[in-house]
Parts: C-alpha cells; sequence; structure tokens
C-alpha cells in the first residue's frame, strides 16, 4: 500500500463535472489500494471574482484581510470535493490549511512554510478515509492569523504534505501530460521527458518553464519528495521528478542505462534587460547598483560585466530583472545617477531568455560548441550568456526567440514525431 | 463609551455598495464615541450559490461538508467589510466563528453554542480597533470540525458576543424600522413598536413574526441582553426588545408610565392542521399519537382534544405543525393506525395562526371578549383556540387571515397613520 498525495488546480476543479471528474480520479487511486490525501485549489474562476470584489470596495487591500478572503475558496473546492467522494460511495473529510498543520511566518500573501503538523490528516488516512486538504493557505504561528503561501502555493502545500507523512510520491495533477524537452506550443516536436532530476527541474523552472514553480521543485529537493507531474485528462504516465540520481536511475531499471545528457530547452519572455553605460571600474560600483536594485524590491537575474575597453576607467554593467519589475527599479536608479556616477541607462523589454538543461552537460564540453553553433545556423545573435554546472542560458532578441528554441532543441536530438497534448490554463 | 454589537444580515450586504454603507455606519457608531463589535452575514445570494453547486454534485450530502462549505460565505463578507471600514481609515479586523471563540456542539447544520470565548475580540477591541465576526458559524468542541448554527444562527451569534462581552447592547439590522403590531405588508396602518419585553417579543416570534428568530430572543432573554431592533437604511431609533419588565420601565423615563396593554399581531400561514378522527378516549392515546408524530422529526404546535360527544367512546384530536413536515408525519401516523386504533385522518393546509400579544392581558379579563367579538363582527370563524398569559391564538381558514389580523388589530386601538417602510429581503 502506498501513501499518495494528488494535487489537482482551479482549472481541474473548474465546475461541477470537474469535480466529479477529479473526485472519480481519487476514488480509483483509492480502490487501487493506496491511502490518499488530496490538495486542491479554488475553483477556476472564484479567485479572480473575490479579487473583482475586494478592488471595488478598496485600492489599497490590507493583506489580512486579502488572505481570510482568498482563504474561501479553497473552503469552497474542497467541501464540494468531499461531497463529490462520498457519492461516489467513499469516505472524505476536508481540512483546511489550519486545520491540517500547516503552519506559515505572518507574512500575509507570501507566506512560507515553517512547520507542518498533519496530525488529522494521517488519523483520516489511517481510518482508510480520504483526506482533502486546502492549498495555498496556513495559519501564522505569531498571531493565528489565515495566510496564503502566494505564486505556487497549493504545488507547495503539496509537496510539504508529502514530506511531512512519508508519501510515497506526490502526484501533480495539470493540463498537461508533463514536463517537455520544450515548450510543445513553441516547438511541436518536443517529447515529454519520463524522469528528470529535481536540480535539472530545478533550472528548468527558474529558466522559465510554468508546470511546476520553482518553489516547489526546492522544497521536494529538499525533503527528498517524488513528484509525478502529469495530466488531470490521462492515465498516461507523466514526468518523474526525482530527488537524487540514484532513483533516476533505479526507476529506469530495465531501460537502457546511457543517460540522455540534455533534458530540455526552457525559453522565458517575462524578464527585460538592463545595462547601466559607463560605471566607474573601482570596486564595490556593481554591489552599489545592486543594492539600489534589491531596495527596490527587484530580483536581478543574469548578469554580465563587459571589460573596462575604453581605456577610460569606465565599463558597462547588464542584467535583467522581471518587466513587471522594470518600472521601480529604474526610478531607483535614476535616482541614484549622481551619487553611484554612471552615464547613462539602455532598458529594452524586447528580449528573450533560452536556456538549455541536463546533468550530463558539466562533463561534456561538446555541448557548449554544438549549442551556440545550432544559434549561429538559426541566424540567432547572442546579448548575453550565463551558465551553471547543469545549465546554459543566452539572452537574445525576443523575435528570435522561437526559432533559437527550436533550433537548440533540433541540434540535440530532442524532436520526437508525437504530438504533444496541450489543454491550456494554469492554476494556483 | 459604550460597548455596542451590530449585526448585519445578507441583504445589507448583498454587493460592494452595501458592503460600504454598512462601513460607514459602523466607522459613525464608532466615530460616536463607542466600541464596536459587528457581526455579518454571507453577501446576499452566496448561500443560494453555494447550495447550488452542492446540489449539482450531491443529492446526499454531509452535513460537515456543508458547514464547511457554506461557512466560506461569511469569509467573504467579513474580510471585505474590513478592508471597506480600513478605507474609511479605521482600524478593523476580521475573526471566523473559530476565532471569535464560538464553541458548539457537533451537530452539523443546527449547531447548539455551548461556550464564547471571545478573547481575541477583546484584545482587538481594547486595542481601538473594529472587531468583525463571521455570523452562523462555530467550532465543535468536540472534533474541531466547522459548525453551522442553522436558521437565525447570525442573529444568535451577535447576541451571544454581547452576552459575553457584557455589551450595553445588541443592534439587529434588518429591512424594516422595527418590530411592527402587526406585518406592515398585511395591515397598513401597523404602527412601529418602542419597546417591548423579551418575553412579548418570544411570543411574538412563536406566533410567525419574522423579524427576529425564536431562538435568538430566548438567548437575549436568559443572558440579560437589550436587543434594538433597527433598520440598516435610516438612523431612526428602532424597537427595544428589554430583558426585564424594569428595564422597559427605566428606559421610558419621561414617557407616559401607563403601559399599552397589547403589544402587536402576528400571524403565520406556514402551518398545517391535522385533525385525528375517533381516537379511544382512554389515557395515554394522545401521548402515543404526538409520540408518533415526534418520532417523524415533527413539532407540533396548538392542540385541541375534542369532549368525547358522540357517547362511543372515542374523540377526535386536532394539531398543528409545520407543513414542511407535514407528509412525514402523516406517513407515520398511517403506519400506525391499526396499533392507535384511530378511524381516520384529516389534513388540512389551508389554515392560518392569528395571536395577539401583550404582557398585560393576564390582568385584562376584557381581552378575550374584544378579541372574539371583532372576529365575530370580520366574520372570521375559529377552528382552533389556545392561550397562554400573554397570548391568545386563533387557526382559521388561510382565506380569512388577512382580515382577521386587521380586524384584531384595529379593535385594540394599535392602528396608525403613519405609513410603515418596508424594504423585502431576509438575511440569515
Amino acid at each position: 500500500m502506498s501513501l499518495i498525495v494528488q494535487k489537482f488546480g482551479g482549472s481541474s476543479v473548474s465546475d461541477a463535472e470537474g469535480i466529479k471528474r477529479v473526485a472519480q480520479r481519487v476514488v480509483d487511486t483509492q480502490a487501487a489500494g493506496n491511502q490518499v490525501v488530496v490538495v486542491v485549489s479554488a475553483m477556476g474562476d472564484t479567485t479572480d471574482e473575490l479579487l473583482d470584489l475586494a478592488n471595488q470596495i478598496s485600492s489599497d487591500r490590507s493583506a489580512r484581510e486579502m488572505d481570510m478572503l482568498l482563504s474561501a475558496g479553497e473552503r469552497i473546492s474542497m467541501s464540494l470535493l468531499a461531497m463529490a467522494i462520498q457519492e461516489f460511495g467513499s469516505r472524505a473529510q476536508s481540512f483546511t490549511g489550519s486545520q491540517a498543520g500547516m503552519v506559515t511566518d505572518a507574512i500575509h500573501g507570501k507566506a512560507r512554510i515553517i512547520d507542518v503538523s498533519p496530525h488529522r490528516v494521517l488519523t483520516t488516512i489511517e481510518r482508510g478515509d480520504i483526506a482533502i486538504v486546502a492549498g495555498f493557505q496556513g495559519i501564522s504561528q505569531e498571531s493565528n492569523d489565515i495566510t496564503t503561501l502566494g505564486r505556487g502555493g497549493s504545488d507547495t502545500t503539496a509537496v510539504a504534505l508529502a514530506a511531512a507523512l512519508g508519501a510515497d510520491v506526490c502526484e501533480i495533477y495539470t493540463d498537461v501530460d508533463g514536463i517537455y524537452t520544450a515548450d510543445p506550443r513553441v516547438v511541436h516536436s518536443a517529447k515529454k521527458i519520463d524522469t528528470i532530476s529535481s536540480e535539472e527541474m530545478l533550472e528548468m523552472a527558474a529558466s522559465g518553464s510554468k508546470i511546476l514553480h520553482l518553489r516547489c521543485v526546492e522544497y521536494a529537493r529538499r525533503f527528498g519528495v517524488k513528484l509525478h507531474v502529469r495530466s488531470s485528462f490521462s492515465t498516461n504516465e507523466g514526468t518523474w521528478v526525482l530527488p537524487s540520481p540514484d532513483d533516476k536511475i533505479k526507476i529506469q531499471e530495465g531501460e537502457p542505462l546511457e543517460q540522455p545528457i540534455i533534458s530540455g530547452v526552457a525559453h522565458d519572455r517575462s524578464e527585460a534587460k538592463v545595462t547601466i553605460l559607463g560605471v566607474p571600474d573601482i570596486p564595490g560600483k556593481a554591489a552599489e547598483i545592486f543594492g539600489i536594485v534589491a531596495g527596490a524590491h527587484s530580483n536581478i537575474d543574469m548578469i554580465v560585466q563587459n571589460i573596462s575597453t575604453r581605456g577610460t576607467g569606465k565599463t558597462d554593467i547588464s542584467f535583467t530583472l522581471p518587466m513587471v519589475e522594470g518600472k521601480e527599479a529604474l526610478d531607483a536608479l535614476n535616482a541614484a545617477q549622481d551619487v553611484v556616477g554612471f552615464e547613462g541607462i539602455l532598458y529594452n523589454e524586447n528580449v528573450g531568455k533560452l536556456s538549455l538543461i541536463g546533468a550530463g552537460m558539466r562533463s561534456n564540453p561538446g555541448v557548449s560548441y554544438k549549442f551556440f553553433e545550432a544559434l549561429h545556423k538559426a541566424g540567432v545573435n547572442v546579448d548575453m550568456i550565463s551558465t551553471s554546472e547543469i545549465r546554459i542560458s543566452i539572452v537574445t532578441h525576443a523575435d528570435l526567440l522561437d526559432t533559437a528554441v527550436r533550433a537548440v532543441h533540433a541540434a540535440f536530438g530532442l524532436d520526437t514525431d508525437e504530438e504533444a497534448t496541450v489543454y491550456g490554463g494554469t492554476g494556483r
């Protein structure tokens, strides 16, 4: 008997029919001899409707009250799911984040989990019942107030519960069949990945892959939780995200031991490129600039500092940051121009980032050559480069991004003939 | 400085505009130098929408999950109200039933309050903030599950909080200006009652007056809570419901001490009349019949047993019960016909009940005479009669009920020339 945590997003439970379909799936999983804990998001449009109401009432909304408001969403979906499961003849009980022991800090709207004590969930499944837990929400240790976990919250709830319960697997149900070697909407020949390590998945998520949120993958890697990303519309095996390379080999027993070097190609259009011109080339200036950006609550991603070429003692520093944070960062930088002593700022939102991810990359010097050759042949200019042991990322012109993704995907032999299944829509 | 508990029903907070209007009222009350605790129901249609969703999913719904589902409604209204109050520049925090310390038994859907520990509410108002509490909901002592209080729940939450906090008054906001001497929709000349004792109000509520639920009046009487029933659409004084006659006199200092004998006329169309024909006139038979009806979960209201007139050793027993419980009671009675040995059953839904209520009634023998004379002159036949020390009720044909109410109302000098204000709609 396995203990399985299953997470369903808002698009899977957007109406009564969706809730019944999910209920059927949960009941089938239990009937196959498993203990089942279900984590569920708010129904499809609920969150937007609640936000709309709040907007009608207040522009400067209290974060505590917003969390109270939004947490109503999962109460609705989880109690309805419990009823739907009971309608199939199984026993189910729903639990709020607080009842499920999801203890967080007091940062409303983006609370971090600090403890998970799922006593009631455990009692429920040990009795042979199905436990349903509200995703996205918890209770603050400090104030006993309702909190929400922010982006990627429901996935993180599922992984945190799986870790605390020692679950055999955490299944993340989504509207695609799994993780693909590239976005199937851009690369039609993209291939579903059967297994990927947590580390590689982390790089994929950080590089723009939208299927799993970075935070949930981090949590899974840290606590050794096996993730299975799969479609709620089919019973096909999806993608296994495995916390250690040993597991990755173990799960593939009977398959060829030769691992593919490259896991996939991710891309991201959500960043902008900032270039600070004529920065005095003296120690501490880069830190000063990044400090200003951080002070404007912006997260810098890639950084390139050019060598001081003009013999003027001045250099240029380029970096990327999320487009939505661009204005605030620019305002802060402009205000500090005289103090820092740079000459000007260039700001460009028309850029795209492409990342090639694979655990075998570090031990294979031919990878970079093949990567840049493919980009060159496809006529893609490279603006910025950054690398880690298992990733190469480049920034190019946004219009060239799709071409670049397809070229790299093909060059590394990732193309397949099978058609990817894409349903569209995202949960929280 | 007074401590005021204000309760607003679903029709007062049915949309963003309504919520802002309530917020203004709450802020004004605080600005006048009071501590304010607000109890709020779910927004207008929320409960119906949630019930509709549940109906789409399951016909035999778990009571525990229904409570979880319905309790989402107040989270939405109370957090939005907190935001609206903050928008006016005041500080407010919302609390669920559980957070406000509303501890109940575990009877889902109609839980009874067993303890109220409003520590967090108290801390909030002592700090000078406004506390908003979800009506209608609590947490079960036994299982720590979310419960709902059932009919009249939000009013009862408000009264229970007022009692636990030692509030100076519990204001129940509604869509009429207060309690009237009769339903203004039937008697256009009905008069608003300025003060009424809890006992009389209890008889009014039990006799079909819809403004206050019996349960909330019972709680207020038991714990000595002063109620002020008033309109959320005006700032007029409403009706004070006072737990002891002393208070009633005290509050009217400066007004004539001569109390009106009669408080008002209530009516009720929701009951049916059952007559059991030819019941053996031996001890225990009536108890046997009422036991069968109770076993079918039906509440008997009025009872009339005719004298055994036919010399046959048989008698007829008539009683009224809620129409919605009629079918189940009839089924149970029919099944027991041979055992009890009665001859037949008459069932009539086309009846109406009229009640005259007044504390002075017992010491005034002229009241019954005037009452029946008014009915007689209006051509109203009387089917059943029942009395208490402060009430006379009769059952008549449903079609004659409005005529009867107007006749009795006029006979006791309750008519006024002012036009009553009626807005329509009910909360939970």
